[in-house]
């Protein structure tokens, strides 16, 4: 069972089938596709259950009594926080690999993510919010940097020269990066400002698991403009009545 | 090689031996101690170096460019993040294992960390800094129950009937809960107001690795008051001269 549509505050509570892995998404949440890229890179299958974040179902809230999704349930057992989703799923599923078998390695990529979650993340939403907020642009443009630079040592992907789990966690955030760039033209992703980060565009649309989840820059665009005005429509933008 | 005095900007670089574990610290720094429990429960042999984290020196940020203690240094690999270095430590020292083999607790585990990590430490702090902030004494309140709550279903330690990697995580701000209690007396940790993280605490002090470099309330008061004032004498704070 894959629903589109978004279950809202009131409605029912869909029953699970044993032995069913089933995620609580959000078609358009950067963190619950970090989930869904990993998901289809492994090729696990499973059922989606989209969720309205404005108007949470209350069956929601009491998987995750903090309300994000994405949230993982299989056989009574929950698992939530995107990162951490994401690593459960590559310890279970031990299929297509994604986390570096070489401790150095992984602790590299665990500071590269804690870099990225705390100077490139929080200051995209920012800039969206005001684009006038100067020091959220300057640190954003050193985390765009620091990201195109360590491509020079990584490879062709942040994981080398295979996709790694590290590629994923990143992904969400470039996939949407046209929203940023729209009101902040300095840190524009051509060839000419960030070469590798550019490349590594290109290299990871072209991964069937990115390619067959992706949304193009309008339809980010539509989304976040309902998100921002808070309208629980957001959820079911661009789906048919 | 072991330093008790911080150094400080200017300072020569204490020379490297190959094959020595480094572990650059601030004695009284919470996230380095975490790192230091854990050297000293695995038994794992190293260096300390101290650094004021007022007056950095130029050879530290070139390790760590954000600045934050504990780093750990062996024959050119770098380590940062207290929860990563953690992990590494555990990764690459394999006895007394402290991370758990199932999948599912590791994530568990990692679900409260991130709670531990988002409601609790920052409101620690607010708290000290402003003892009228309401909303973080709500917050922090709420979290030190949640800490109780778990207890009841993992057991004696958070890691269950043996201490784990996540106690030692959780551990140097229960250390420091009497500087929060003092100023928010409803959240004294007794016995009749959190059983289960009263008797943890209990349990915690009586393993050697906690015993063995803890410190008492007065001196945690002690550095905390000049930490507060900004202080540069904060990290030497009980050395004699």
């Amino acid at each position: 069972m894959t629903t589109a549509k978004a279950y809202i505050k009131g409605s029912a509570f869909p029953p699970l089938s044993e032995g069913t892995l089933r995620l609580y998404s959000m078609r358009l949440c950067p963190f619950a596709q970090r989930v869904r890229l990993v998901l289809a890179h492994k090729q696990i299958n499973y059922e989606t259950i989209n969720i309205n974040l404005k108007e949470k179902p209350e069956w929601f809230l009491e998987r995750n009594p903090s309300g994000s999704v994405p949230v993982l349930e299989k056989d009574g057992k929950i698992v939530y926080e995107s990162v951490i989703v994401c690593q459960y799923l590559d310890d279970v599923y031990p299929q297509n690999r994604l986390t570096p078998s070489d401790p150095y390695q992984r602790a590299q990529d665990a500071i590269l993510l804690d870099y990225y979650s705390n100077k490139y993340i929080p200051n995209f939403y920012k800039i969206l919010r005001d684009q006038k907020d100067e020091e959220a642009k300057d640190t954003f443009k050193k985390a765009v940097q620091k990201l195109d630079e360590e491509l020079k040592a990584r490879g062709k992907y942040f994981g080398g020269s295979q996709v790694a789990m590290i590629d994923f966690l990143i992904w969400p955030w470039i996939e949407r990066f046209s929203l940023v760039a729209a009101v902040f033209p300095e840190v524009v992703l051509s060839k000419s400002n960030f070469p590798r980060l550019f490349a590594w565009k290109q290299n990871m649309m072209s991964l069937p698991a990115v390619k067959g989840i992706a949304f193009d820059a309008e339809f980010h665009q539509m989304f976040f403009q309902k998100w921002l005005e808070g309208s629980a429509e957001a959820y079911d933008v661009g789906l048919e009545e």
